[in-house]
């Protein structure tokens, strides 16, 4: 029998049977109308997912270049841009605006914390020359959620735009682009959709639109106007990833389904009781005030050796969950559970973890995390899902 | 019953059953020993396609972000690129360069005609300046075939660094990356690969490695240091399409069995017969002189409305052919044949095409195209493949 896989992962994540289905149908050509009639439905699903009117944008590529589209498509030479730092991917917006030549006004929060409006405020009152602060909605490296609602009117009283990297968190956390007045928000389809990666998409305010038609740094294949016109015809500028596509429909077809309030619950409840069964183990979370619900975070215990944890999980028991990354290297183990997944997969997750902290000759009261997680869920209602 | 359709378009193109088999195999983790002993594997396997002792480097995007990747990294801000100008796609080297602020000598050529090195050589002895020339190898858009050998050793000679688009040429033509001293090549996933659309691949010669030390043009995703870092760990530096380089391994591996010589061969075979097959329905070609193998490019018969052929064989018969673009739009037909093609697919082409035709009122003696393509085909000992 071969062995069964489990991917516990912040993305990759499971793949729906009909998800995968859909991604190796036989390819349409992309400049026809059976493609243009999927690639609009598509498109205004995403805007479903995005709670916005404006046009979501396909780029096929990875989250990071949806990243730098949101950026080079908004910022001027030289111009001035306030980068919250509270994890790696508030790093990776360092990093390109840094590529760009930007001056980076550095906002650094330790990692496993958010920032509160007051900071960001301040920040900004401090810097009235920045103009525009990149967010992370979800900190996957730390499992930090930042309010992007609080922050988002915090960048707009001052008069900047908020740029907000929702890769993990759109789908899986609430997110309204309009009513929040995001100016910029990017996601990634490997993340809540439960698809895999390639297609990232991006979606820019009206404000942000006329920041693009100023803008003067240089992009071609980045550049969102072209996006934004194709749209229009219900096409893309260049060749897209059809298969993805089509996979994407079928995705947000399901989402749909379950309708957002449901799947962000779901995210909660799953979420929760990950946190309740490593507790109930004796874990200690790494993000305690402001955990997100796309992965856990848990501090290794003394004595377990991460990596061989890791490795004991993947390579005997065909579970795979992360490790840390940075400064976290070592330190943190992470679980993720965002997208395709239900209870009996939070479950197992806990059956897994014990399994290999009893392997290592960690003590505690075997059982005592999945029962935990199981009581949480069935308590909350978590088999409706 | 359902329609068969035929997809008979310069790419996408036909998709092996296996490599969409493998394109929905289920996800595996991009940072596990087990994605990286895949990639290693694919991106080897992509060295032998260039034919270059060079790192060959995964992209996720279309051929276009590939085609910027390339220009982006050896050239420097205000810098002088040659262009060659011989269709759709050389323009779009030119609208590249120019979203870069560099400084374009345009060589135009008629589309359908191709350039010598003596027309190159004259062009970079008056442009001396130029440090880097633009070419395209299969300019898809006429179907003229560019001798990149001679362009590059020509380029080489003046000191400029060769940058070619082998989006649709490399694997349908013969093509040594390292031989003929080629600075930059670029190839996609949906053209001689059989695969879908979305990976794209560049390869950098040890001359244009140093111009890419040297570059200060800004890049982030497209910074190709960064995926010659991370291939030496047999791994991406951003997330990569997963399901799609498992699709690339495995269409790699079929391509591997068929051998380089015999692919261009069969490319040469089916191409030659769809051009005697369309002649002999008395239709005149568009690249007459130097007509590439991965599509055959007609002009439309006087009376013939192009619009209402492709309409009419795609929506009553079920076969993609396409048209024309830019100034060649409604005035030519191009019947696309790279990638995953045997020589039936050639016969179904031509009837499909006679069956066009003769609904149009155009007239010719039915079975001419078939009979000719077929007994060329039969000739050349095409039933091999």
């Amino acid at each position: 029998m071969p062995k069964k896989h489990y991917l516990f992962t912040p993305g990759p994540t499971p793949v729906p049977p009909a998800v995968s289905a859909a991604e190796s149908r036989p390819l349409i050509h992309h400049r026809t109308a059976e493609f243009s009639a999927l690639f609009e439905a598509a498109s205004r699903r995403l805007q479903w997912l995005f709670d916005t009117a404006e046009p979501v944008l396909v780029l096929t590529g990875s989250g990071t270049c949806a990243m730098e589209a949101a950026l080079v498509n908004l910022m001027r030479r030289g111009g001035q841009v306030l980068v919250v730092l509270g994890g790696k991917f508030g790093e990776r917006w360092g990093e390109i605006a840094r590529a760009y030549g930007l001056e980076i006004v550095p906002l650094d929060v330790p990692w496993g914390e958010t920032l509160s409006a007051d900071q960001l405020e301040a920040a900004l009152a401090e810097h009235p020359q920045a103009t525009a602060v990149c967010l992370t909605q979800v900190e996957s490296s730390t499992g930090v959620l930042f309010d992007i609602q609080a922050l988002a009117r915090v960048a707009q009283r001052r008069g900047a735009l908020a740029i907000v990297d929702g890769i993990t968190g759109i789908g899986a956390h609430r997110f309204h682009f309009d009513a929040w007045k995001v100016d910029a928000a990017v996601c990634g389809s490997q993340k809540a959709l439960g698809m895999p990666p390639g297609l990232a998409f991006v979606a820019l305010s009206p404000r942000a639109w006329e920041a693009a038609e100023r803008c003067d740094l240089p992009r071609y294949y980045l550049d969102l106007r072209a996006y934004r016109k194709a749209l229009r015809d219900a096409t893309t500028p260049f060749t897209p990833a059809i298969s993805l596509v089509a996979a994407l429909e079928q995705a947000l077809i399901e989402l749909q389904q379950t309708g957002l309030e449901p799947l962000w619950r779901r995210h909660q409840i799953l979420a929760d009781a990950t946190r309740l069964g490593a507790q109930a183990l004796g874990l200690e979370l790494l993000a305690k005030a402001d955990p997100c619900n796309i992965l856990t975070t848990i501090l290794a215990p003394p004595n377990v050796d991460v990596n061989r944890l890791l490795a004991l999980l993947r390579d005997d028991l065909g579970v795979s969950f992360v490790g840390g990354q940075g400064p976290l290297k070592g330190r943190i183990l992470r679980i993720g559970h965002l997208g395709f997944f239900n209870p009996f997969d939070i479950v197992t997750a806990l059956a897994a973890l014990e399994t290999g902290l009893h392997r290592l000759g960690y003590e505690f009261t075997i059982g005592a995390g999945v029962r935990a997680a199981h009581a949480y869920l069935i308590e909350h209602g978590a088999e409706a899902f």
